[in-house]
């Protein structure tokens, strides 16, 4: 039949995409949508880096390797001593993004049918890329109302079988806006070791934590074998369509079947490369006055959502996410409401309905996922939206 | 078990990559090395696309669409109807590379253990992907005697299961540097549309044809559902570190399908796609003249393969490769002593064992695959190096 494979009708639309069409309308209906539904940075990319493309005068783009250039190699392992790393830049591989970092660590450690544990809710495209690679997630619950706390190591080991090849926690977290602190990533180490499990982290949104110090599961020593770290240039460097992320372990048997995979896709973008290369220069100046930045917004999100009647939340830690628990009883149809019905001086918000990002139906159906990517006077209009959409809210 | 999955060490190394090791070595001892082994052109850039990228003057290098810029795929579309392929920008979707888009035809048209044919000797990833995506590859051997000619339908006919889903053709072909005409792919339709069967083609190297006007499949009436077509901008406008391709089908349920693997990896590579963009515009005149420069070192490569002494081959109609059969028992084993142990006035050829590009083992263990990508006088030096190699190979 000339249909399309049932695999690809079985993925499930982006929770973050799916509500396009009705952004699209109302768009075209001249309303202006304040986007709070979407982790894209309005940070300007570093300028220097910007600026290093402009002065590229190789005459041909070529082939890289597969691996990356081993420049940028270098430079991201020596990026990691901040955080204790020990890393060389054996250890790192260049991916096209995150995404392909993902792809590439659940293939190089699952085979078909293996299972991988992951604290729900998490970012929902880790299910459409176990999906593709016929790796089942197992979800463990987290909750708003324990602030979405990292579970006991006794919880997730009441889910590990003999099929279990992974834990895969993101830290710190989308869709949470939390943070792991070593103490709590430390107590999972026994179970890791206990049933020789690898650890994955997708630690993108290191920089970005406001009250306590991150710890990358990259220091941790007696576990190193079992560690791999994803991470990304986008929301750090604010460079999301750069395409370029990164897979880090020490564990060489899985950097070698890695490379299988790597040297399939021939290289990593060659632009990308380049400007990620020189984000990494002066970046601490650069970091500090984003993660500022997201601090300031992240105070005036809690003070809007203070005024809010009836909302259930807690003072993300991290990342530039929230999960809020609205008076409604389907987020979802409520989003969809606002883009449609709903219009206050010309504007109207979009935001993530959070079931997208649970693995288990009929969780978070009250919750969405507010990204704090605007600036602060953009923020309070949009939050002052929303605080008139839930009052004029008909159901 | 702490160990890479199964599947990733059930991937061969690449038969282009897999003599790099014996090439580090040569290169660490001092010789020079003329690659014709990787098709990686040496003609430049368009220099007006390189100029594209230091105009760019965007603040923030965010996410594009899932689907690639607008602009660009209209731009594509129009390109190809000098090629009377009667696409809008609605069948264009950027890939990262053809690679991509490889992976998303498979996973867009095929289920777990379904198969697709293809003609051997083939470009060697396509097992690699049909591996990553479960899809098992159905062999049609081609022979140098017959000059890798299009097999009758009858022969594709005789391997068609109720799993196939697709035949994938590679016109004009890597390995074989031979190009189907029209009235050949003609043939084939009937079979097509009577097994309700997708064709995909990957028509990458279609502007370097050197002797017969190229026939994409887009252009052929009836069957337009069914056509699936792989590009990119890699070879034609000499980019392969951009990471820009295409799929392009009329099939508007399958591309509702490769939308869902789009959006899992967000999107396309900025500055490749920027690049690309640029290097349609005045592209008839780039491309004749690198047309032009690679059928120059065709008749370079013919002219002295009539000297090599005991070899097999035909002289290719399209792309920049030769399959040549040489008078060694083992081509691959000839290919690491001429890495190791020989030398001609410092420098040394590498080639690529042809026998990587059969699925079938033993098959082709004395044909190399020849990349005629170095300009004429490298290519004359490389060819009097491999004769004195011949010559004085011991075995």
């Amino acid at each position: 039949m000339l249909t399309p494979s049932t695999r690809a009708l079985d993925i499930g639309a982006s929770p973050i995409r799916s509500l396009l069409p009705y952004a699209d309308k109302a768009k075209q209906e001249g309303k202006h949508i304040f986007h709070l539904n979407i982790g894209q940075p309005d940070i300007n990319t570093p300028e220097h880096a910007l600026e290093r493309i402009k002065n590229i005068n190789h005459p041909i783009v070529g082939y890289g390797p597969s691996e990356g250039l081993p420049v940028l190699r270098d430079t991201v392992a020596r990026y990691y001593d901040k955080f204790d790393a020990k890393i060389s830049m054996e250890n790192v591989y260049v991916t096209t993004g995150a995404s392909e970092a993902i792809l590439f660590t659940l293939l190089a450690t699952c085979d078909n049918d293996d299972e991988v544990i992951i604290p729900e809710p998490f970012y929902a495209n880790y299910l459409g890329f176990a999906h593709l690679a016929n790796v089942n997630i197992v979800p463990l619950t987290t909750h708003l109302e324990t602030e979405f706390a990292l579970p006991a190591p006794g919880e997730f080991e009441k889910l590990i079988t003999s099929k279990t090849k992974a834990i895969f926690l993101c830290n710190p977290g989308n869709p949470t806006g939390q943070m792991y602190t070593a103490e709590q990533l430390e107590v999972l180490m026994s179970i890791i070791k206990k049933h020789d499990l690898f650890l994955i982290v997708d630690e993108v949104y290191r920089e970005f934590c406001y009250d306590q110090t991150f710890t990358s599961v990259l220091s941790f020593r007696g576990i190193e074998q079992h560690v791999i770290v994803i991470d990304s240039i986008s929301k750090v460097f604010s460079s999301c369509g750069a395409r370029v992320g990164y897979l880090i372990t020490k564990n060489k048997p899985l950097l070698e079947a890695v490379t299988k995979y790597a040297q399939l896709r021939l290289c990593p973008p060659y632009f990308g490369q380049q400007l990620a290369l020189e984000c990494y220069h002066d970046a601490d100046l650069y970091i500090d006055a984003a993660r500022q930045e997201y601090k300031i917004r992240r105070e005036v999100l809690y003070n809007n959502l203070k005024q809010l009647p009836g909302v259930a939340f807690y003072k993300p830690m991290a990342a530039f996410y929230n999960i809020v628990k609205l008076p409604v009883s389907d987020a979802e149809q409520f989003c969809k409401w606002m883009l449609t019905y709903f219009v206050h001086n010309g504007n109207t918000v979009m935001l993530a309905p959070a079931n997208g990002f649970y693995f288990n139906k009929g969780l978070g159906q009250k919750q969405v996922r507010i990204a704090y990517i605007l600036n602060s006077n953009d923020l309070n209009k949009a939050m002052e939206c929303l605080k008139i959409a839930i009052n004029q809210y008909p159901a």
